[in-house]
């Protein structure tokens, strides 16, 4: 199998391009321990452990019940406050996004991945790759964890129910392993339900045990999550109107292989998700319940949009974008098929970011914005991880690029911008060791404005504004 | 594992009282076999083969294409026609039910479990063991195949889709092995798309590869079937409404496990389900998408309603009945919660066949009969299990027993009226080197009226009226 220990003993010797350090070679293992561990993985690996709704629930903690939280916002800024990841401290930070004032840091799960807004804007529900979901009340003088469950052992998503009529009703968490759907209630983190996520690959039918849960987004105009099952190529709308019955509904819509992140379009009627290992974007109608497009002309290596960018363009008309992590393009998609048919799902436009290499992660804009931002914190040149380009909407080309504080010598990541659209924020992720830094950027003046420092911002990621989280402005 | 070979041994000499034949004892096998079969029982099965949409297509047939089919129907008498199968033979015979005229013995797949009739009536569709699909046209002077595909290894179950609009449209298939659905097109049986029902059971959440499909049913008031995943204890809503673009939705609604087999009440809003291990039917509501009873007080051994039967009685109302594989009751539960709440879900009368034991397996009424019939062809007294019962609709109490005709010594099984209801077909099982025969009953006079027999009526089991079977008249 494999060809027995010899290559991967070359692999664990020498690393890979994709990240994975030299561990012979830089002196991690000797030669012995090499063997060893090219021998270990060789070995058939036991079966995961399983997760079961009464293990979920022996695992929830409602901290405050719901009728001993506040009834009123504590703080006027409430709905400018920001959540920050910081990834290798297991926390996530509230910070409140008029004041810049630091108000909490919370222990959560395992290097959180992401955040969701309820739909309300009154929670932040984190969810760790450890699967552990948190849920935090920003309406508390001092924002805390409410409730808390383990809803699976490895993850990567949550979303609320976003649909009139339900908001900050339920939830879902996207499982990698096991391979399920948990819902959980909205206002406690009760466990309601589970459903397996295994089944066939859209296209040639093998049977996949491991079906991960990529990104899940959430409808405003159905009851509604729109569900990436990674290996299996399918994207399952889920609807969750008779969930307090505790039924679901699936409607499984095959696009490709393997789904990663994407986001809504500007009408929030299309979902456009990357199928990242076929560099390929797909494009689901939530209406018309069926795969409108799928894109291959244009898309990169590798795409990764996060959610995406969506901007209003005077030739192309509404388009989203999406940059890749396997090269330095952006791809700009046309998305009005109605308005502006001759560019609907196509790439009307490619950005080039200089110099060539991939390691891009995230691009950001805001409706009242001139600019889109784009970061590459996984190029390997430490000078281009630390830099950010600013790309003119209307143009569509890189206008400037800006690199990070001197002080701050690690990569500079993912962005947000405050509620009134006036302020980017962005991550300058260091290594454990290192300092870190939120640094502010003046949308308008593209100069630094403030920077967020300090003992407790270790490792700092993804960051959420309440507002924009629970609109799902990008 | 199993405490060795010695227990197994002792079953494979002894037999079961279930009904598998005492092998050793018997002499069918000499002592070194038992032991060799013993021990053979004991190796772990290697992982049965997997079914992809490719495989399906290319065992699939078109013989004759739609276009080269009858424009209107050779026979007058069509709509009274009745598809019988022949079990054991691998085949379906067409009779005319109005001249009692054989008019064709088609080959079908291995050991046919049921035929559906397409919405219209024209087309029957015959599900072998063998998860061989076949289709009859009707409408052709001599009916015959017309289309034919392999949907998967191991089934039960077919229906077609029967909402306005979707009449002969699509066809859905459940597997056994594998454990999945596979969609037909209702013309030609091309397959479209297919969807694993493996997952996690209602109430323990353990994972279930064979996670087998039972009783499929198809609904009248929506484009929805409705399918018992066996071993979860789930029924699966599952809607066609985008199936012409490849799409199908799934509602799962926790019932109870293992659901087996079941049908409409009167209105076809309620579907009844047995989950027959556990001594339970299940009441599904299709319309609030939610289960609407869990019914076990009054239901006795393995409930096995085949589809069951409905009468309208003077004190309770609207009642479906169902038998039992493993007593000799019949449950009559209320179905009809608006204007006879106090006796909905409810089991409000039990009807009892003497003698004591089990071996039922079909009830069957029709609107304009004063009877339920109900048979007992497992019984292990082949007096009881040659004879039939016939039951007053408003005592409901049986007012009559027949023992079939001496001269085929079978196993009396199953029933079906003809499109008025005037006659009942009681199946005579003969084994497959002795004579069989299907006795017609004068429903009023409960005198026998006519016997088809021949030597091309071998092992008949179920008999479906195409009027009665397009409509769900039970």
């Amino acid at each position: 199998k494999y060809g027995g220990p010899e290559p991967i003993k070359t692999v664990i010797n020498n690393g890979l391009p994709g990240g994975m350090p030299a561990w012979g070679k830089l002196g991690y293992l000797n030669k012995q321990e090499v063997d060893l561990l090219a021998r270990f993985v060789l070995e058939s690996p036991p079966s995961p452990p399983e997760m079961t709704l009464e293990k979920i629930r022996k695992s929830w903690k409602l901290y405050v019940k719901p009728e001993n939280r506040p009834k009123a916002p504590a703080n006027p800024n409430w709905e400018n406050f920001f959540g920050v990841i910081l990834r290798d401290a297991g926390k996530v930070a509230i910070i409140d996004g008029t004041t810049k004032e630091l108000l909490n840091v919370v222990d959560t799960g395992f290097a959180v991945h992401i955040l969701r807004s309820s739909a309300s804007g009154r929670y932040f529900y984190s969810i760790g790759r450890d699967g552990r979901v948190t849920m935090i009340d920003l309406w508390m003088a001092k924002p805390d964890k409410v409730a808390e469950v383990k809803a699976c052992y490895d993850a990567r998503s949550v979303d609320s129910s976003k649909y009139k009529g339900y908001e900050d009703k339920f939830l879902i968490v996207g499982g990698y392993w096991p391979p399920a759907l948990v819902f959980l209630n909205g206002q406690t983190l009760e466990p309601i339900t589970m459903f397996s996520t295994s089944g066939y690959t859209y296209d040639t039918f093998e049977f996949f045990r491991e079906a991960r849960v990529a990104a899940i987004v959430a409808s405003h105009h159905d009851p509604l999550w729109v569900v990436n099952v990674k290996e299996l190529g399918y994207v399952w709308l889920v609807g969750y109107e008779h969930l307090d019955k505790g039924v679901i509904s699936i409607t499984p819509i095959a696009t490709e292989r393997y789904l990663h992140d994407g986001g809504w379009d500007a009408t929030k009627r299309y979902v456009l998700m990357a199928a990242n290992a076929r560099n390929t974007m797909v494009v689901v109608d939530t209406v018309e319940k069926k795969m409108a497009a799928k894109i291959t002309e244009g898309i990169g290596v590798k795409p990764h949009p996060g959610r995406g960018a969506n901007i209003k363009h005077p030739k192309y008309g509404p388009l989203y974008l999406t940059g890749h992590i396997g090269d330095n393009t952006i791809a700009c998609i046309g998305t009005d098929p109605k308005n502006y048919p001759q560019y609907a799902w196509k790439v009307v436009k490619i950005i080039r970011l200089e110099p060539v290499g991939g390691g891009h992660l995230f691009v950001k804009t805001h409706p009242r914005s001139k600019w889109i931002w784009a970061d590459r914190p996984l190029h390997t040149d430490a000078k281009v991880s630390s830099t950010v380009y600013v790309i003119d909407k209307e143009k569509l080309e890189v206008v400037k690029t800006i690199p990070m504080p001197k002080e701050f010598p690690g990569r500079a990541v993912h962005f947000e911008y405050n509620k009134d659209g006036t302020e980017v924020w962005v991550s300058v992720w260091s290594p454990k060791d290192k300092k870190s830094a939120i640094v502010i950027f003046d949308d308008k003046t593209l100069k630094i404005k403030q920077i967020i420092t300090g003992d407790w911002l270790v490792t700092p990621t993804g960051k959420f504004n309440v507002y924009n989280t629970r609109k799902d402005i990008y």
